[in-house]
């Protein structure tokens, strides 16, 4: 057997993507030797332990992360900030600081300042998830053909980053590099805007008068139902991105709303051609989606 | 054997939801005598005619209606006062004509005109469909415990209301009815403005700068995969429904715009009290949809 790419390997944070690296790490024995499982939470690391997810359950971060070579932050991006400075003196020299944030700016400028010498800070994004959260939430195959996106500081052991492409790799992802800004608005417009969308006009469903709004529930149709699913994820984790991407976001919600406009304007003087064009068009992105095996 | 519903049942448009009633049809046989079908694209009525979806294939609908018991519209519902005009005067005294449009209000305006003395017109929504369009994305099971609204006018033959609910009973359906303008508002939030949005984010998708924009595609996360599906329906039968429901569809999309500048709002001030209970909220929706088993 190869050498495991980790001896101690600290997952800080045990919901659903701490919880489906390390079922993905059961599917994938020998990567790493030692997996440590620590969350602020009492009744996810007991419901860790219950599920067998790792080797050792550590509540305390700073204690969990002392004589690790790796760590992975896996909290709701806003807690970053608190979590870095905390374990930063207890990080081992040598050792690999990675995380799994949907933001990466902000997770930069929230997390390198404490980062010490001798130590690497290794952004990354796997792009997989759902709508569930919690350590039950946990699913071993969801980094199976998935991207997981590093954006590496400059400066930064190459080795390192290695590793931790290697590491996702195991997992089943498959790896490309960014800039942190570049990455920060792909995702405003894959995720962050859509999120925001469904959250919203599940708002505005249940704002609708008291008849109604129950009919729309009973008949929730196709496209209803679909934006509810997305809108079901978790509220902390997405306030989180949300304020921790908010230039780009702004940004794309701005185009977004001005495109709204557009087509609510030939709607209403019934431009058929102008929405039939834009309609095409969308199905032609689909379509591409499907080509590249997006979708 | 019981009675057949309809002896000669005509259906005009053999695309998704007209192969859907055929394929269903074969699921429950005995259910109409002879089914006729209609379409004006040659290459559809060839392809229904591969797939043996009915008994008799008449490309001319005026001739498909003489003689029928039973006539169901299931083109874009702005072909409707085309065709009703040309079918009227075929229509045989004591028939029903029904339809199966996603707007209620402008198919009871473009069609009752028309609608001769003696027939009996039952204006129905069979609330089920995917993005898929044409003869060949039928599904026999579509309508399964799904609803159709029937939005009944005043003075109409009750016993050929109870004959279209039966219908889609036979077919799997539950039926409820409504008011016209009461189902063209409740389709407005649950369907027809999540298309429009679902359209709209891939156009503004679609206008990033070339490099974005192929990683958009490369990088496609959840929310935007989500999205491009419902963006992937058919532009013709989405322009009608836009157009045909403009009135409602422009007042819920007027509520979700001022929510949505809100929420952006709340983003660029970092409110993240407001951010989290928006969220809270659609979770309930969710599951309030889970519970009452439309999820
Ligand atoms: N879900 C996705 O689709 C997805 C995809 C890619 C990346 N991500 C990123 O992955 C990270 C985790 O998301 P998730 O979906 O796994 O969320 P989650 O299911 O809510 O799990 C987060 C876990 O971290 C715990 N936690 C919160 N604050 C903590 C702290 N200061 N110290 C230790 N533990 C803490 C939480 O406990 P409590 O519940 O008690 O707070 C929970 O057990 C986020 O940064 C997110 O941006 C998510
Ligand atoms: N798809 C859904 O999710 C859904 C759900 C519920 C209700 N509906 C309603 O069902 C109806 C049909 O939708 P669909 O999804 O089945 O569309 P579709 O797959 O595009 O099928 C429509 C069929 O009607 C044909 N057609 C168009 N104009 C015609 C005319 N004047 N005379 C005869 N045939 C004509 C079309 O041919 P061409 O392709 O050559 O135009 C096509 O074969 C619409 O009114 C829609 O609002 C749809």
């Amino acid at each position: 057997m190869a050498e495991p790419l980790f001896n101690r390997l600290v997952l800080i944070g045990i919901g659903h993507i701490g919880a489906s690296i390390a079922g993905a790490l059961k599917l994938h024995p020998g990567t790493v030797e030692q997996l440590v499982i620590s969350d602020t939470n009492p009744d996810h690391l007991q419901r860790a332990r219950e599920l067998g997810l790792g080797d050792d359950y550590v509540a305390d971060a700073t204690a969990a992360v002392t004589n690790a070579d790796g760590v992975i932050l896996c909290t709701p991006v806003g807690s970053f900030a608190g979590i870095a400075e905390a374990i930063a003196p207890h990080l081992a020299p040598g050792s690999i600081l990675s995380d799994v944030g949907s933001t990466k700016q902000s997770v930069i400028r929230d997390v390198l300042p404490f980062v010490p010498k001798g130590v690497s800070f290794v952004p990354a994004h796997p792009m997989a998830g759902t709508e569930f959260s919690g350590p039950d939430a946990g699913v071993a195959d969801l980094f199976e053909g998935r991207w997981c996106l590093l954006t590496p500081i400059e400066g930064v052991d190459e080795t390192a980053t290695r590793k931790i492409e290697q590491f996702w790799q195991t997992l089943g992802a498959r790896t490309a590099r960014m800039g942190a800004a570049h990455h920060d608005r792909v995702l405003a417009i894959v995720s962050h805007l859509p999120h925001l969308i469904a959250f919203t006009i599940c708002g505005t469903a249940d704002d609708l008068a008291d008849e109604t709004r129950e009919e729309v529930l009973e008949f929730a149709a196709t496209g209803f139902r679909d934006f509810t699913r997305i809108a079901a994820s978790d509220p902390v984790m997405w306030r989180d991105v949300f304020v921790n991407n908010k230039d780009a976001l702004l940004e794309m919600f701005s185009r977004f709303s001005e495109d709204a406009q557009a087509m609510a304007r030939a709607v209403r003087w019934g431009d058929t051609d102008y929405i039939e064009d834009k309609i095409k068009r969308s199905r032609k992105i689909r379509k591409t989606l499907i080509d590249i095996k997006q979708a």
